[in-house]
């Protein structure tokens, strides 16, 4: 990234990754940075894998598999057949292309380098034109305490397919954890116009982010309207464990819930339009547009929507934020 | 291994495995060990590569490409595609499949289990009758001191295609590096009935395992035969830089050089047909069998040959072995 940019996401994978995209598409090229959740990151056979961040990584290069959201277009699973044949531990889907970033991710790691640099320099080769930032250098996990024990985010999520009911959610590391290095000059730039936290899971995806030592703080006080797009639509999620864990932690699952959840965070929220009896409940200016992403023409609309929602709030008065 | 090997073949890659499958196939289930030169090991993407245990795995498991003589049957290259797409160093052939081992190994090394015990685990998955020995479990690298400066060896054999001009071949850590922990109980075992070199490279892959400390000592003292095939036929190499390299070393291409080569340590030597008027200038007993290997039926029928020729010398009185 040469230069700084003028919008900030902060994004899970799937989900998240769709309005990303959005914003990448309506946005001249270096005006977006992205940082991303890295909770879900754990090392299988030996290998650093980071989902969200590859999720985000294959969306914005143009190669991620448009049908399932994750992973490659055009992926083979020679490597996985091949693991799957002598017993090795195949629960957990690595393509034969995909394996790239997570080898050369594993490799530069093992010499020093820090995630920041290495998703720069994949950015880089993949020809993305956004920033892709991990939300921390430092080890953070996301651990779910469940009726079936404490699980790791990629044990509950792709081995055991959300079946565990969860009691709560924890963001192992993330007291102590730095945020991104280029998170406070962002914050600080002149050049940003505003915040967008994407659809992404509250507690899964966006939690994490949040927990991390001192972000949330600087998130609340940054001078430039924060955002967030609803992932509930209508009483459910369009991808993901996320009304079934709202249900499991006893939250109300509409838009209400996800005003409550950033409170002290946020100055809009934007709510599909099967949600517009909610729109004057949230408690913070809200706009009401379709917020379902099915087409690249949706993604783009979302994102020019939510652009505009908080041009609007800048040029407004603000609401005091409180930090809790 | 649960019963102690009477076969213990020597082997570099693609020319010994050849062989060493031979011995395979005519000898009973839990025969034969076979010690394996890892002095072309290197480090590559992060990933520890073992291409001569990785050769003779595939090829004891029947899962070889049987054309190329290294890697998989049916392999595929998507993984090399997209690190060539991104621009990674892509000279090195991984493919697909090809991948599991290496990420298998590379994972259990990090978790500072031993080679040997990981190529013993890779045996049985690959459901491998016999036992596959690495020279050493410590770092030994075969150094090409060449016109083109030092050279690793992968660095000369796959990406300099075996080019650059060889002064001196050197095989660095191997004098401090302890043998495979196997190897001492099998010299010394009443079951062993004979040693067999297989017809690799002298220079690149046998002689990186008998420059291990203590190696060709316990060799050249152990009570059974060994024998070695010859790798040059009527002057040339079936495969690979050997006339090359011999050349280069001012070596004479011919048998003969094969026995002064493995002097003090040999009790016998298997010469090609072509090659018969060298036989009565060995200087060591020498059988004359025709040793090129195209078909399975030549494999067996050169294996059948080795041990039956190991067996007469047994049966004779032996020559002394000096340890140069």
């Amino acid at each position: 990234m040469t230069k700084t940019a003028k919008v900030l996401a902060i994004s899970g994978g799937i989900g998240g990754a769709k309005l990303a995209l959005g914003l990448q598409r309506v946005l001249p090229p270096g005006d977006l940075a992205v940082l991303v959740n890295t909770g879900d990151d754990f090392r299988h056979l030996g290998l650093a894998i980071s989902p969200d961040l590859d999720t985000v990584l294959y969306t914005f290069a143009g190669v991620a598999n448009a049908g399932a959201g994750w992973g490659r277009e055009g992926e083979t699973w020679n490597f996985l057949e091949e693991l799957r044949r002598i017993d090795g531990p195949a629960w957990f889907q690595l393509g034969d292309r995909d394996l790239v970033v997570h080898v050369e991710r594993t490799s530069r790691l093992a010499l020093g380098e820090s995630l920041t640099s290495i998703m720069a320099a994949l950015g880089r080769r993949f020809g993305v034109p956004s920033a892709i930032l991990p939300m921390t250098d430092d080890a953070v996990a996301t651990l779910l305490d469940t009726d079936a024990g404490v699980l790791e985010f990629q044990e509950y999520f792709v081995r055991r397919r959300c079946e565990p009911r969860i009691r709560a959610v924890r963001y192992a590391g993330a007291a102590t954890a730095t945020a991104n290095p280029a998170l406070t000059g962002l914050l600080a730039s002149p050049e940003l116009e505003c915040v967008v936290i994407c659809p992404s899971n509250p507690y899964l995806s966006i939690g994490p982010v949040l927990a991390i030592a001192g972000l949330r703080d600087a998130l609340a006080r940054c001078p430039v309207p924060v955002v967030v797009i609803s992932p509930i639509i209508g009483g459910r999620a369009v991808k993901g464990p996320t009304v079934k864990l709202m249900r499991e932690l006893g939250v109300d699952v509409s838009p209400r819930s996800i005003t409550e959840h950033y409170a002290g965070l946020i100055d809009g929220l934007v709510v599909d339009s099967e949600d517009m009896a909610f729109a004057s409940a949230t408690g913070v200016p809200t706009l009401v547009t379709p917020t379902l992403m099915q087409t690249l023409v949706d993604r783009e609309a979302l994102a020019r929507a939510a652009l505009g929602f908080a041009a609007s709030l800048a040029a407004a008065p603000r609401l005091p934020r409180t930090v809790p």
